[in-house]
């Protein structure tokens, strides 16, 4: 039994979401350097010494959540354009943006959205964009888990021109980045549909090779799928199957036009998905049959998108919907309960990035990413089942606390680590410029 | 030109949601008593003389959200269950519950409710229920601009009694609330599937006799579609308008399940119509064809409906669900903008109502029913298009204060005037007794 710790955070219902789903009706946890030292009552494990308590007022106690999917510097272009088509939306809006983006820049805004993500509950997301060394030195810098990649496609990048040279890029991050406590580089190609066959093996091959995740969109739009059946005679999930790309380290992100054949594939290959139900709705892309890929035991995580497709970072709000869209699109109420999309939020995506040994959970010996909400609010009264005010109730407001690799970076709605007023003045300076185009 | 005034809200965008949509980039309010004395830039209504000021910190001024369907004491039941299917769910858990229900309970749930809309921005609703003076007096002492009416059904009522009785119950409540300055009452039968045709009939008598609101829900479920059409040979739009029933003071809430004659007869009778996104999606109902009834010129506001089956009060939520929910269910990303979600909202909520010559946006003369949006915050940098925010990023959370009725109700997320510790007490006992059942 533990005796001292750095930080105990006590008097909660302990959420572990470990394999048994162990729910502590008053629990607490010690947190020793980075890593969870105990976890039980607070009768027990609340006795311990520690350097520093966080006290959860009767609230909740779980395991951060995981943004599988995000493009976090596009905080940038928050709103900036809505309710459009996609391809007007793409090209006057976005992409325009896109190419005024330098590397100090991308740094501002995934800043901004590592406060947003901590301000929320995130403890842990999975980037892809331009310029991901600044992405994975903001991240570094915020105390954040994060899980980044360059976007790879066959034309030239702003970033490192052309695609040999993102290659480059690629291993160059991943041996910049090798060991780092909470940063793990991706090989990131776009999609199928913007990257030649042989730049998705060449990816596949580097992200063998290095033994880290391989991260793509895939079977986002049914243009999307049209397209690819055009040029290659099949869909982009049997496009990928048949360059030998499918495979148990690979994150297909997205995946709303699947057909029972594209279920199948995902399932034997053991692919990981990232599920986007607000993105998808808002671009008007679709519906995944996310119902049946969990049923299939396919590891599903969410994610939040970009904030330009969203408008925000808010996996509380993401859980909200991922429960209530697929019972209103099945009519069946029953699909999507509480604790499904509570572990699709933190330990499914912890294992969908291959990081569930280190977090996703409440376990000794796993990393102290841990977040404490505050149930003491009107909303949140009275509570029946800490599952259901998760998913339906609480939103990332609620969060007072917190903590990622075992260092508290969020107490009582103030980030202790962070210049938030600076980094929003200089989004802000940003805006101003994109606006005055 | 307004030269004193009591409150003065200055130095925000003012989204006045008036007949001309128009924003002002740094503007003011100013209030005299109950009423809008003035609304314009800060530079110039900004400079009058007030006894108290809010000062908007350059975020967002606007009316006041109208949630034009709750149940606002389900609060109680908040989380009891989830994810069942709906006979299960309503008489195992619900039904039970309620039966439990006295004026005393209801009281102390509908203030639990005005405590969180209050706190979430919402200035007035449109409520359901039993023991509906109870619902009256919690909204007249939270300060609450409110519609309500006794539920009146076919069965005995725990309330009434027999139906004659709930109608002499729904007549004594419009007598001891006549003029009141901010509860109506409404004549409520339930449903075409729980109230027999003379039910129904007398019921739109006594709403045109009085001149209040009639509020129904209507077309919720495709059982009640069939059922209806079973025993009347007509969908329960033709139903009611088989009755004469259908007019320009009825508020039907859901409407998920219609027809395109169902929807010319909304249209041709001028009915009101309640959407609840959230509610339906969570009980399974289906997808409303709001979309259609917008561009028809259905008057259309949102409604959260109770916390049973939502399983909060924020119509920011709502209001965001509304705008994705239509472009993945049609496929179009254009539909349900962020403007025209905006509007149903506040001004369309309150022409719902019956309520739009004294609320639902920011003009002089109309009641101080305000709000003010903190946007101080990561999840709100930048700012391009306020209605974009509003829709698409703010949540309940970030409302930092409310005025009803020209009174100061919250500020700084504080409640000023209710004694929120013993309201979330009281609840909590009740959901003690509620579980120990």
């Amino acid at each position: 039994m533990t005796t001292a710790a750095d930080l105990l955070i006590t008097n909660g219902i302990v959420m572990t979401l470990d394999p048994h789903g162990r729910i502590i009706e008053n629990g607490a946890v010690a947190v020793c350097g980075e890593t969870i030292a105990a976890v039980g009552p607070a009768t027990e494990v609340g006795s311990v010494a520690a350097k520093e308590t966080i006290d959860a007022n009767g609230g909740i106690i779980m395991p951060g959540l995981i943004n599988t999917h995000t493009h976090a510097a596009m905080t940038l272009f928050r709103g900036l354009a809505d309710d459009l088509p996609l391809m007007t939306w793409l090209n006057e809006h976005i992409f325009p943006a896109e190419a005024r983006l330098d590397a100090d820049k991308v740094h501002t805004g995934t800043l901004l959205g590592c406060a947003e993500m901590i301000l929320s509950g995130t403890t842990c997301f999975c980037d892809m964009y331009l310029f991901e060394d600044a992405v994975a030195r903001a991240a570094s810098s915020a105390g954040m888990r994060a899980v980044v990649g360059e976007v790879l496609y066959d034309f030239p990048s702003p970033n490192y021109g052309p695609i040999e040279k993102g290659f480059d890029y690629t291993r160059h991050l991943i041996d910049a980045w090798h060991d780092d406590p909470l940063v793990t580089i991706a090989v990131e190609p776009h999609s199928p549909y913007l990257c030649a066959p042989a730049l998705l093996t060449e990816a596949a091959d580097i992200a063998r090779e290095h033994r880290v995740p391989l991260v793509t969109h895939l079977s986002e739009t049914r243009k999307e799928v049209h397209d690819i059946r055009e040029k290659y005679g099949t869909t982009p999930v049997g496009h990928l199957a048949g360059l030998g790309v499918l495979d148990a380290n690979l994150l297909a992100c997205h995946c709303v036009v699947l057909s029972d054949t594209d279920m199948d594939l995902l399932q034997q290959h053991n692919v990981k998905v990232s599920h986007n139900p607000e993105s998808n709705m808002k671009l008007a892309s679709g519906v995944s049959p996310v119902a049946d890929l969990v049923q299939r035991g396919v590891c599903t995580g969410l994610g939040t998108d970009g904030c330009s497709s969203n408008n925000n970072l808010d996996l509380f709000a993401e859980m909200d919907m991922a429960a209530k869209l697929h019972k209103a699109s099945r009519l069946d109420p029953t699909v999507m309960d509480a604790a499904t999309v509570l572990r699709m939020a933190t330990i499914d995506g912890a294992r969908a990035l291959g990081l569930d040994r280190i977090t996703g959970s409440i376990e000794a010996g796993k990393k102290a990413d841990i977040i404490v909400i505050d149930t003491r609010k009107p909303h949140l009264t009275p509570m029946y089942h800490p599952a259901s005010h998760l998913v339906y109730a609480v939103g990332g407001s609620d969060v007072c606390a917190t903590v990622i690799n075992g260092r508290v970076l969020m107490k009582d709605r103030r980030l202790l680590h962070m210049d938030l007023e600076k980094i929003m003045a200089d989004a802000r300076q940003i805006a101003e410029a994109i606006r005055s185009r």
